[in-house]
């Protein structure tokens, strides 16, 4: 999907929602879980009941990678019927040398038909490219997370001074931020805004202005609504632009809405909510439509 | 396996070892591509004809992953006919939030029988302490990697001042180092030497003398020898420790030795060329048996 094709859609139906299939066959209702293809058929429940809320979907690969080929399996088949209109994430967080990073792109750009997939920066640019190659595909780089963990490394002060030649001088500007920031600026040299994203965590709410100042046009996938505690009034106040520029995750918050037979009624009600907070915010964009 | 077992592997057999099966179908010998179960049937030569010759093989989910839910299968059945004597390596880079960290976890340590996974530590303690949690069973995070994009984060110069009180008065001690120096200090803290190695490149000869001062005890898988360019002798000479402390990975140029009938002989004789070489670093140990 190109980033025109994202954004009329996102304006059109009013809504930067992404569900998150994050699906535990543990938590799954009672009595579908008898069904012989009980995950699938989760999943296709509440993709039929959320898909006029939502503009994205994000399958989280460690749910179905753990359920083993059989999970790999119904991965593939619940990819296959989320609708063209709507935006398809793989939260794979790959990363790895150039040779196997394209075996990776090969996995969620051909042999399944994603439009994205999450990306892990630590390895750097030949970890990265290999997923920027494909017209209308995307990678979405992590930035800065939702988690604790993201204290450890992604909020250390970075600095790095690269030697250059100005009128015959050797001078070595100094460049500082934090890593995050580091990834920002590199992930920017690397892709475009038409294929690549970042992951930007919901409770990451103070550092927002700053992420968006950096990145002003690109798109970021925010995790960490509902479940994770963050805020999407806040959010959205902070990095909504003129393009909307946000695609906002909430996965547990809504597929686990109600454990009894009204799941998928239960699941589309809080897409539902999500989207008529979304679209007021998107209303109120100046210089819009 | 736990470390002792692993060590008393390395000792008995004269090798550390690592056969990377990063399998591209594309790559098998002619006359195996019409094998009906061409990919498995290849692994399952190259381990019978290298397993004398190593201690552990190294599963690169990249590839695998490429050819869909009939690869992950692959995967599932190829680990399973590695011998029980060998150390199983999950080459996966994974890391993402606590709770998926905890299925990722669950495909590779419960769902199929790796004894370690590869993580990649960009999201910091949550998404990589989930890993830890099984007896015998280990993470392996990435230090610094013998790729070029090792330069763009992994070499970043960062700091971190930490508030701490000393006798009533608050002080802020600054850490300093490369990103990948604060990754062994965090990976030190959190995991111990029965339970977490790390990443090295083979490509980074020159800082391994300072990363085995810095974890003087782990384990240290390194990749890059070989088709990569990294030099068995210095890395040895740099890196081994009393308890030999090394897993010596190569891929391409063990299992793509020849792309004839003889395919598995050549693979064999590549692998017993290093394990010679190693046996000779092994009996060189000053204070080791």
């Amino acid at each position: 999907m190109t980033r025109a094709e994202l954004i009329d859609q996102i304006f059109s139906k009013g809504t930067y929602l992404c569900v998150g299939l994050d699906t535990d066959p543990d938590k799954i209702p009672d009595h579908l879980k008898t069904h012989p293809d009980a995950v699938f058929e989760f999943n296709r429940r509440i993709i039929e009941a959320t898909k006029d809320y939502c503009v994205a979907y994000k399958i989280n690969t460690a749910f179905y990678e753990a359920m083993g080929a059989k999970g790999w399996e119904i991965m593939e088949r619940t990819v296959s019927i989320i609708p063209e209109t709507h935006f398809r994430i793989a939260d794979a967080k790959r990363g790895d040398i150039g040779n196997t990073a394209h075996q990776y792109a090969r996995a969620f750009f051909e042999a399944m038909p994603f439009d994205a997939v999450t990306v892990a920066p630590y390895m750097g640019a030949d970890s990265v490219q290999p997923f920027l190659g494909y017209a209308g595909k995307w990678a979405i780089l992590l930035g800065l997370t939702s988690n604790a963990g993201a204290r450890d490394f992604e909020l250390l002060d970075c600095s790095r001074s690269t030697d250059i030649l100005v009128d015959g001088v050797h001078t070595q500007p100094r460049e500082e931020g934090k890593l995050y920031e580091f990834v920002l600026r590199k992930g920017i040299e690397w892709g475009s805004e038409g294929n690549l994203m970042f992951v930007v965590g919901a409770t990451q709410a103070d550092a927002f202005e700053a992420i968006r100042q950096t990145a002003p046009n690109h798109f970021f996938l925010v995790p960490g609504v509902g479940a994770q505690g963050g805020s999407l009034r806040e959010l959205s106040e902070k990095a909504l632009n003129a393009d909307c520029g946000l695609l906002v995750n909430a996965s547990r918050a809504i597929i686990y809405a109600s454990e009894k037979e009204d799941f998928a009624a239960e699941a589309a009600a809080i897409a539902q909510q999500y989207a008529v907070e979304m679209k007021g915010y998107l209303d109120a964009l100046p210089g819009r439509r």
